[in-house]
């Protein structure tokens, strides 16, 4: 087979094409062909006319780095990592009133690479939000990262970055623009997205406030982040037998939906809100 | 009906169209085409040639969250608090010697987006304002959040987002281009907005002073906007039953002209200057 | 007449034109055409086929308000106020050694905007200015805000907004483009004007110092321009008779020229240089 | 005349060419139409179909600011002031061991711009400059003001921008780009001139330092500058017979040669380097 | 041979070729020309016409420095840093639980421009990260830089930059993106690297935060760089025959496989997961 | 000669050409016609249809200003500073054992406007450089300028600015890209040049770290600046005749050879590196 494609690319002589089929006995006739076009590409890319087996051997690293990425399942650890990730979403979810219900969880990756999500459908959509409603909204966030910390003693996952980048989205915008933190007032600081848009394009600095402004944001942004997630480990800590049992759904099903989790948890509606009533 | 769509996109063989069929019980078909596109769509994203299940699921999701917004109508918690919010609006305007009377409040929404309005005409156009002039628009802009501040007990809403945006700049424009702030004297900071125009295209820093002098126009700009925003709760403490009539009036009417305003506070012309002279 | 206009535009069969027309009633042919095209052009933004009544509403609202604005003039106070603020330019010019002769004052508002002027005239163009110089320059450009603030009992008006900006930009190049602040020494700070005009095409930062020498800057310029208005209104509170006596002569007929402000306060030539010797 | 040129653009009936021409006695055809020219400008701009006497008014005032520019000739005090200045830049260089020799003096005004000037010839040209040398350069660059100050007891004129730009240009390279500092040591600070053009163009900052490195920049350069202002101001006190001869014979001749000046000054060669060795 | 080329473009008739032969030995025609066409462009550079002696004479100078490049070998005291290097990363690799497995270490040096590598095969991809893989991640990242440090007494080389630039961007992203310090708390700083990417394209900064915050992070940074610098020390020290070992066999075969390594290290699976528990 | 080219251009009818020819008595024709285009291009800029005699004698002192730098040569006290500056450079590096051999030392300036140049080969190409490396390529950047600093007794000059800036450059990268500095430990600092070259070309800042962190490059970079620095004066201190005996042979045949070198030094081999064992 491997013989086929080198025609297309002058190989050097000296280039024993038995060692390099030796070398990668998994592959077929796309890999191959895969595999000599990455080595005409290194070639040309060090100026060469032919392709040497060090090309070769280099490129035969990359496809077989490329291969194995392309054949795997997530490990049952992975995949029990995620469970309590989505369970702690749900979880939280449940419990706070201003969150809207939970209409799904799953740990079936999604094709844009998420490994698990949670789903909530608002039983109809907020014009206004109420303070307690974004507040709410990062515990629920912050969620899959609390229940890791908890369950995995503090030995937490890359899994949450998304998470993270949206609950300091919020948690800035409730300080910035909804004018929701007692120590920077009833005012916004910064251009609103749209103008910003703009300067976006224009390449101008979307800052209008002094340094020392900024960091009483980045103290508030912080702080509110901090006393949330404490909130966040409150309700997980009083709810692990609730978290367990989604868990052990999870890792049965998969996916659980709206009726499964309500049945699971002896709930007639899924959002409890007797629970963790805001401090 | 589901059937008649997918025959221009590739379905996989093993995608069972009575299960997607069974979960979007209320589509019609319009709606059923828009979710096999979106379908087709993701999958040309993830670079498959053939819709599977998967993509069928997500899609449903996404269509299923798009028709829920388009058919809502406001709950009447969120009504009554447009209500409070623009009735505070209108009960600061009325109260303070230089607003513009008040033409109309309505909480019918504009298609533009806005839940509720409150609609000021002027008397005349000014060329210019004298410096309680602007104190009192930033009164006005405040005084939807002040309402909602005293009625709702400190928890606020998202709503006063662009209220806030412009008090900010208006308090900005006072301390920085006329001079009206004892601290930041008579001169200006920055560069004029039409001298900014022709920065933003350029994408040169706007502004030319040091870090030190931006915190003293942020200390103002706040000082400004916090001692307004008490003139602001001291007017609507003291004028709670205008502001109830008001709101009893919108939640009957949605909307209240100058006449009936002045019928309902039993004032002969809107403006009652008497109250709330400047402290 | 309002028949007319919709017929180019579907209008909402639900819509009742006859209660539109009651609601504008000052209105000709032109401006309810006018105002049918800013409904369609709502209507369209919202993406409908037809205009609705709540299309024509807001438009009458927005074409009201645009009316409104043509049809005015000022109102005695206001032209009392530009009178004071144009008087107390002219009173300063006149009591300052270096400052320009005044050939006119004027509170005919000119197309450009501006709601009065004070002109004058140079004896003969300047190539050099020694310190004093834009130092009276100053004092004549605050010589407005002075008399607004000494008349009305320090309530200012935004009309000082672009003698502020020029006053600001002429202390700015005393300190860092001609030597004349003792702490800043005989140096230049940043790029000259020409020079940043480059900077502006490319993105550039026209600042080539620390944050701490901007400090200084700031702290020069504000100096300078707190103790020349401390001059201004010193001048001012001297010179109240000849003010008050400009005014009314203002009030009367509206421009005064150079004959007619001498004939007002009994001087041979306009510049009056003995007062206000410079401190 | 007047009359001729308003037959091209539409002159508003109300409009009385005669006062116009009796407020501008001087002018002749071509400043009158151009006069009109300018009033048919204005009244476009304000989208008008004719022109209105408003527009003729500011007209007049415009280009009556204009044709006062063009007949001028300098003052005798400005004159004065000139010679001194120039005189100063003389001496300055005549004193110094580095500075190049003077080849004229002048007061006569330059097409560019400049008032007066004094040129150096250097007997060739330097590759290498020893540290003395940019020092010698900054003295002399710093004499016009020196001279300004002492002769009119402290009030400085603008026209010693250009020399205060170059000589802090010079100070800033002899510590950034030499190691001519002690304080900021034997390295360059920022890009040189030839990689920063290549920024101009791509819009990047050319710091790559600190603020506090920054603040020690600016202070060098301040020290420097201030020493070598101390030095230029002992020189040209203890040499004021001789700048008073050169200002002496500018006033009378307008312009001095090399020969001129070594006669004036009692000198076999211009260069004099017996005193103001350097401290 | 020299003779050819010279037709083409003019000497100076007073070159003397044989000159310039005798000083390039060891050059081929092709040579020659390349050294003429260098010559010929730099006379054209100082604008003449035809080549003078000096031009060929700086050309030689850059030919020869140009040729010196082309025909090397590592010395066998770059070898043996580079053995070392790559053995550094490799003994870190085996030493830590949560490292890939080693594939390979090499010295042979890629057409990339690496000295030798150290190739690292996952046993499968990983789609979450936990906190200990990472930091791991980085200990194999600091493991060359620290067996050169142990190894040459300190003496280290710029055969490291590469992997602390790796190294730095993970500590970097457990900070700033992954909520893995505790200082920095659970949320994110600055843009995500998409959005960054547009923000590239338009010129703006991407930080959305204070300096202090930045003070912050770059301690953060530091701290975790310095900490598993540490950790990769001691493991080093610890397993130092095994560091010899594998030093000697490349030195011996160059390239040390999978089962190569076992059978040097006596190691049945090369991760030997008992010494260097994580601290 | 010289009425042949003004008649091309126009010249005013007073312009006394004999007058300038006297002022020019060196000139031939090219350099006259040069003259009159001056000029004319001066009168041009101004407006003027007409050279009048300002332009021409304005154009006068420009092109005499440019003879004088076409014709000079060195003086021998330039001649002697540049030869202690590269003897200093070669020096430096015979007496360091990390640097490469001296192959040339000249005094003849380059046509790319350097007055002398220190030529080293390299034994070899290097892939890697310990850290004594850099610090003795550091160390003979610096020789030049501490040569010159020894013999004329601190009177530095403007020859040593390329040196500083590409030692400063070095030190930079030993800082933050390799890794060298104990106070900024095994990390990297900013974006790698490559990746720097995307942001020149978007504008972006390439500084990723705060301005404390800056601080502490600047004084690393400052530190190992003057700390090589020492050392560089000590050896040039410890073998002051070997710099005079280089002076000496660059004086009299203007460049000296690798053999030469060792003849005048009495060495075997140029490197010496018994001196000068680091620190």
């Amino acid at each position: 087979m491997l013989r086929v494609h080198p025609k297309k690319v002058k190989l050097d002589p000296s280039v024993d094409l038995r060692i390099i089929a030796s070398r990668t006995p998994g592959m077929v006739g796309a890999d191959l062909a895969n595999l000599v076009n990455e080595a005409a590409l290194l070639a040309a890319r060090r100026g060469a006319q032919q392709v040497a087996e060090s090309d070769l051997e280099e490129a035969t690293d990359r496809v077989m780095l490329g291969l194995e990425k392309k054949s795997r399942v997530m490990t049952s650890d992975e995949k029990q990592r995620v469970a309590y990730h989505e369970a702690g979403h749900a979880v939280t979810a449940i419990s706070l009133p201003h969150a809207d219900p939970v209409h799904r969880v799953s740990i079936i990756p999604r094709t844009q690479g998420a490994l698990g999500h949670m789903l909530q459908l608002p039983t109809q959509e907020r014009y206004l939000m109420t303070k307690p409603q974004p507040e709410d909204q990062i515990c629920v966030m912050l969620g899959g990262r609390g229940a890791e910390y908890l369950v995995y003693d503090g030995v937490v996952s890359t899994g949450a970055s998304d998470d993270l980048q949206r609950a300091t989205e919020v948690a800035r915008q409730m300080a910035t623009r909804f004018g929701m933190s007692e120590r920077l007032g009833n005012m916004t600081y910064g251009l609103p997205p749209n103008q910003r848009f703009l300067k976006v394009l224009s390449g101008i600095e979307e800052r209008d406030y002094s340094d020392r402004t900024a960091e009483l944001i980045d103290e508030e942004v912080r702080h509110l982040i901090d006393s949330l997630y404490e909130r966040v480990k409150k309700i997980l800590e009083e709810r692990g037998p609730a978290l367990e049992r989604i868990v052990k759904g999870l890792m049965e099903k998969e996916t659980l939906d709206e009726s499964e989790l309500k049945a699971l948890l002896n709930l007639d509606h899924v959002p409890a809100s007797t629970l963790a009533a805001r401090a």
